[in-house]
């Protein structure tokens, strides 16, 4: 749940003042995202969101995050845009916080994925790579492969309470998939999402009644990495049954539609079984650090870690990039 | 904290076919509120808030707020409209849940009261009371006098946790309150809204500049009883300041401004004091109840029941009506 920083009417005032966007209308908060607080701002210019970036996202960041979703837009990707202020900068400060304001998306982020939401996110997620191509800044992933074992170490002390013996299961695979990884230089890199989880995506049904993507949004763990990675991301959020069943028919739905847009190399194909195995690990060491972290008086939702465990052992036993759907 | 319940997008679509809404454009759940699930609703027709009503609201109380709104809005008062679905029917069901469309209000509440705030507050308190003649239900109100002893009574055991002493404090408050209350007939009965805190109220500016309220909500803990309890209980919502000192001015403000639209009888103007101290005392009670009653982990942020001691101090203190500005 978001909204952590309270933000007084005053201050909004002032704050709106210094943008062309007319009279506030309404100001709500949105209790989705977990990182920011985000407001839903109403003026006489339209619906955008109010960011206020909480003390997980590292301001010096924030060119680059405002700045790829900019660059993403100009290229018509349907993501948030930044909107500037009178002087020209989209990146400013209210309550005490980096703030900044971007265009509202519609649409609806599925609450149970079903086939017919994988072909279109493949495709936007293809778009967001081919249209990521020619950004200027980059960023190093920082939850990558060399951020894994640093996390593992500092779930090393607590690791086995969630679950006997899985701090030696996680060494092994990490290991495992470290040895495995493609070389430096062997697959594509680029901008990547990096968190394309379905509250990421917005869809609204099509002229046929499909769902198609109206709006991709949460930059805030983009980052420049291996192409190919984004999609492994996918594979592990989207196409789980919710009970763990790996659903081909989504992953081979997601990854054909992707190809269509921008083809899969045979390295990046070959390489997706390993992306799979590193982006289920991420997952499971974020939150199995802040399962192990986080007081249990506080007011915030733990994610389970141990469903990324089932899909790090699938991914681990599939075997080739067919089983995987690609 | 809210959004409790998750609604799948089948499921929603299916819900929102039974109203002339047009086309769903976005969906996006609300921070604010602690009782129900809100989300933001946008349709073609426009912007809504969908409710969906958890299990602290009876489902059997629902016809009379969802008719005392529908009521007070068809008498011009800025409050959420029910939405019928094309059967008539506002009341409907989603996610096993009871469900219900509003109408979207523009404005902010405000996050600091000014003593502006205040005139305007009064102004649509009275304007409530007036609307609510000649509706036809009534609901007794279930967080009044006969309800503090029983609530009292649940915070025994553990109430002096919270500071010792507290428990016989109350006891002898609550002796106090019920031996002053007024007799009965001796006030005006109507509808109130007996939770008209800042935050159930938006306001925006008016051409003048200064604020004038847009919108009341929040209707859930409406019912039928004294309309000087309403003045009351926002007398101790509106007109402390931080330090907890009372604000003259505001209360001034407030009353007078309330007493233009809907004078107060001599009696009302005498009982306030004594109504500050009940409505001081429900607060606290039911602040208490939760604060001993909830599990330490649960995701619910409770309030402080000691902000509502103090202010139950000062209202047996402060003596006439003049002296809380009436």
């Amino acid at each position: 749940m978001a909204v952590y920083t309270e933000v007084s009417d005053e201050a909004l005032r002032t704050f709106l003042a210094d943008y062309a966007l007319g009279e506030l209308l309404a100001f709500r908060g949105i209790a989705e995202g977990v990182e920011n607080s985000n407001y839903a701002l109403k003026t006489e210019a339209g619906d955008f969101i109010l960011t206020l970036y909480e003390k997980r996202v590292d301001p010096a960041e924030l060119p680059y995050f405002l700045g790829l979703m900019d660059h993403l837009a100009g290229r018509g990707l349907a993501c948030p845009t930044p909107v500037a202020g009178r002087d020209g900068a989209a990146l400013r400060s209210l309550a005490g916080r980096p703030a900044a304001i971007v265009t509202f998306l519609p649409g609806v982020w599925p609450r149970r994925v079903r086939p017919e939401h994988c072909a279109p996110l493949g495709r936007a997620l293809a778009e967001l790579h081919v249209a990521g191509d020619g950004f200027a800044m980059a960023r190093p992933n920082a939850l990558g492969p060399a951020g894994w074992a640093p996390l593992l170490d500092g779930c090393r002390a607590r690791g086995d309470e969630v679950q006997p013996g899985l701090v030696a299961e996680l060494d092994a695979a990490l290991a495992g998939i470290l040895a495995a990884w493609p070389r430096k230089g062997a697959l594509h890199r680029g901008q990547i999402h990096a968190d394309l989880f379905p509250d990421n995506v917005f869809f609204l049904p099509g002229a046929d009644a499909r769902p198609r993507v109206s709006g991709l949004i949460d930059f805030y763990f983009a980052c420049t990495d291996l192409l190919a990675y984004d999609v492994a991301v996918c594979l592990n959020a989207w196409c789980f049954e919710p009970d763990y069943a790996f659903n081909v028919t989504k992953a081979r739905a997601l990854v054909s539609a992707y190809d269509a847009v921008r083809p899969l190399s045979p390295a990046e194909r070959t390489a997706l079984p390993v992306l799979c195995r590193g982006a289920a690990l991420r997952f499971l060491l974020t939150r199995l650090y802040d399962w192990t972290h986080t007081p249990p008086g506080a007011l915030v939702t733990r994610k389970d870690p141990l469903e990324y465990l089932r899909k790090l052992r699938f991914f681990g036993q599939a075997g080739s990039a067919a089983a995987i759907g690609a």
